[in-house]
């Protein structure tokens, strides 16, 4: 931690400042400027003391150098964490394929698309039961009955399935019925529901909030971490910003400073990100060229009728082009990268 | 809604479209143009029916007509809400002043913060006694001991008392405790909790998410609202942007645009937005004279010993000058706005 | 200058900054911690020298703690700049007026204009000549012909008027015909428009670029400063936001903080930040309570018929219900800032 | 053009609007709804007439249909625009690589990095004689004599060279010495600059401003064109966001659907986005496999000398690593973009 002086601040004003700093169990250290002194601060540093210095008399900033994130952080496990779900490793030599409909609804729908997406080369199927919405009179997700259809498209296909858990009162029913369990952007920081999570056998795919920045982002996966579950798979799902030609801007740019930061898998969801489908193929392409360990794609059989969300979901022909192309890059990108490493 | 096809789209595509909304049970109205056609589409329209729409070929563009939130939008209900809390009233001639430690710490400092409060002139006190905090090794609140403190303070005071609700586990404590119901930005799309909240007897101040629109912000609230709760205060506290000179960007120009689009009382938490105490006393000033309904900031007997945002609340004698200054804004302000009406 | 060494960085890698700081002759002040080494910099340090030590094997982060601004920091001049336009003072006790449309449409429009707002009470007339559009196909702005019609309305009224300058070429005739000198905000990081109203006798009123932090802002004008004209008013207009129920976000917060980190007075345009008239009224009232030193509103004898911006022009009558509220506000807000001080 | 009245408009202020449209050239088609009249508009809008009607009695929004901007416009030339520099065609098959220095800083420097770039398989060599500096107090370039450096860097190596133009006082200097002229992103709203660069025979890199939508984006574009320069480069460096962990957000969604609206070629600089070399080539994979026509990538023999952005340089290697990666990328990923268009 560093504790900027304004450049008025009196002796006295340091020397108080360095006296709390002893006080708090830390080491001050003192740093005279032309301008202003700055007090370096050593020891066990938490977010706590940085509010509390930032209101001593002749402060003007403090600024925390220690990362708060601990569990998740490299520097605590240098080596990569695979989360394994089944025989599918996500966050190994592969990048991963999650795809499937916005919402679970009706088992013909799922079915349907679970076939051929297994056919086409997906690894795990996505498919909400208990849709998150924005309005209260938008179409909420089957529930139960859509988590039965899951597993009935898992007996018929193999595929793991991924489906998100809303909120406590129902994370038991999905934790039962899934073999992923995601937890939604507006729900990155519903702490209640990330230790539930944290307490849970299955892997946690977390998707990062439209508003969150990396530090935020890795505090959530730390929330679930210090629970005791080490199986979480990070998604950059796109930020709010001005822009007006996308649904949400797709922040590539975290996933190299990501995979510095973390040991964590990061995939990349550029569906929501777009909300339009004639950009999902050419973002999916850039996430794995980024270096992504994997992709979560919305993909419908009659995008025109689907319940929420048709506008970015790609119809199956559009999926094997994508799969197709994936296939010839990825080996390159991954050569490359190798190279890099 | 109107549906914007694309420069190139062919009769064929028009009438399709015109197909499909027919179908839907809505009316189209195709509009020739120079460069393209525009269907312009009333009926009951919904925002399901938009997404549907767009996936159509030929489809350049869905553009929304009518507004998403119902209850809550002035339309529906053209005089304004008035929230009572005991003999308070939030919306209503007179903006109320929420003043309080961000949390609960000790009997002691709450009980010496709310006589001091009281003696100064604030209507409720808040206290958090449940803390929603990014990171899982800061304090997090001294729950139901927090609670027990508030209700003494307001048995010792007579002043009623806001809290947070940050999950359904914990919400009946909390509702069972305090006169309002806080439910947090980070909350604003924690829909589980937003439902539990329209179902409760208690005032409810929502406050805005960092990231959340117009729309968004009332749509949260209509989740409240078309679960029974009519009483709904909101609460602007700043939006995440690019700026680093204060935590957040508090965006007071959506009080008039709010005060236009729904019925609902408006307030202001400057102290949040702010993050550092020593502007919160000029965007006070300057949320009242934008229009606001009310002011809930925070105010600490000793900041610097503060266990949470220390650095961002006002000191008592800060407080009393602060609202030395609103006794005499007020009348002049709501005079003028009267005028203005 | 603060320089961070990352976890794992060798006692070489430490040592080999310390000597690239030495050499460049500053002083490093190395802080050993618990996790990382710090390495604390004092001397005279700049920019420059922050992305050259970034580049060093085993450097995290370079933390800059000098302010970038010189001239224009209350640092260097703790009293405040009074700018003064003939009997006006910009930045003293009274918060100034500039009024006007925002473009010179004909002689006519103008001095109506003009006449009306002097009568009003308005302390400088506001309109374009030369005019910036995002579009080529847009209403440029009268040019020269435009500056002729303000010298006739300053003429007639006794109004100083402002008005921008778009280029250096155009510079000279603005400069020679107008009481104080626009920068607009697309312009503030034209460096050369810059340096040339550095250069000039006149006042020049510096708008915040759409997208600039608080250094960046106080780096342009320090641009205009360096060169020799310490006259400049500071015009907060909005930043871009998500945000879509107003054009840009007008960021009051950043009033407080710039008064406290320069001597110049600093004024407020409420009605580019809206975009539409009806929250102009509400946003100029906060602007004087959040300690704005002035404001400047557009105002259009008939908003309907404007060549540009008609749709968040005041008319006449709303401009003289402005006045009256704030002649009733000011003595207050003033008054109690005075306490504050 | 839609015009949409407020729910409570009276049949009187829909015939007004009615009349409006027709006095000003246009036809309104009026479309009676469940709560509210729109009134399409057909006949050759502009942004003008947008705003005049905004302002009119009952009216509550007008939504622009027809896009701003013409000879940009895909629906103008639906074909790809390629400009040729020399033998090298941008917006061609293949994507093309300019490599380079932040600053000219030396004719060794610069003829060091030249020969290098050229062995290493550039196509264009980029270099700043005259740089934008956010401080007056930052290095401002060579100028003059780094314009001769660049020509004799191209006398060398025979790449064509690229260099920003900063304003019209300099502009001729800089099109006589280079090949392609860059107009920075800070200048993009610099609209005689543009119009300037839309009288030369040169080429024009315009980068996109931090704040710019892609409206505005290709209406700067629009500037250059409407003067009789058709040779537009477009280039993508990042977005002003709330992220921390880069220095500006790169926004590579914006090339599919830039793909969509423009024939221009597009290309992507991932150095300013980043900030830090360290994450430069994992975006410009992302980049080439999000369909650029190209990227511009600042590359410095001995980046810890640098004068200016120095951290975000590349060495030598690490260029040399990416020419590479990028070999085995670029047929695989036009292959698969071949498939898709």
């Amino acid at each position: 931690m560093l504790i900027l002086m304004r450049t008025n601040a009196t002796d006295e004003e340091v020397n108080d400042v360095c006296r709390a700093v002893t006080a708090a169990g830390l080491k001050p250290h003192p740093i005279p400027g032309r301008l202003r002194t700055a007090i370096g601060v050593t020891g066990n540093t938490s977010s706590e003391g940085h509010e509390r210095f930032a209101g001593l008399p002749g402060v003007t900033e403090v600024i925390p150098v220690t990362k708060p994130y601990k569990l998740t952080g490299r520097e605590m496990k240098p080596e990569d964490t695979i989360v394994r779900v089944g025989d599918i490793e996500i966050g190994g030599d592969r990048p991963v394929m999650i795809a499937g409909p916005c919402s679970v609804e009706s088992k013909e729908q799922t079915l349907e698309a679970a076939c051929a997406l297994k056919e086409l080369g997906a690894d795990l199927l996505r498919g909400g039961a208990y849709k998150p919405r924005t309005s209260p009179y938008a179409f909420q997700g089957l529930g139960q009955r859509g988590l039965e259809i899951l597993i009935e498209a898992r007996a018929q296909t193999g595929l793991p399935v991924v489906s998100e858990a809303l909120n406590t009162e129902t994370f038991a029913l999905v934790e039962d019925a899934v073999d992923v369990i995601q937890i939604g952007a507006r729900n990155m920081h519903n702490f209640e529901l990330l230790k539930r999570a944290g307490g849970s056998q299955r892997p946690v795919l977390l998707k990062r909030s439209m508003s969150a920045t990396l530090d935020e982002f890795l505090l959530a996966a730390e929330y679930i971490m210090s629970e005791g579950n080490p199986n979480i798979i990070l998604c950059e799902r796109g930020i709010r910003t001005f822009n007006t030609h996308s649904r949400f801007t797709l922040d590539l740019g975290i996933i190299p400073v990501l995979k510095q930061a973390t040991h964590l898998p990061v995939i990349v969801d550029p569906s929501h990100a777009a909300g339009r489908r004639d950009v999902v193929i050419a973002l999916s392409r850039a996430a794995i060229a980024a270096g992504a360990d994997g992709l979560m794609v919305e993909v419908h059989p009659r995008p025109d009728q689907a319940l929420s969300d048709g506008a970015q979901a790609l119809t199956l022909d559009q999926f094997a082009q994508l799969v197709d192309e994936l296939r010839l890059i990825i080996p390159v990108i991954r050569r490359g990268a190798g190279v890099r490493a």
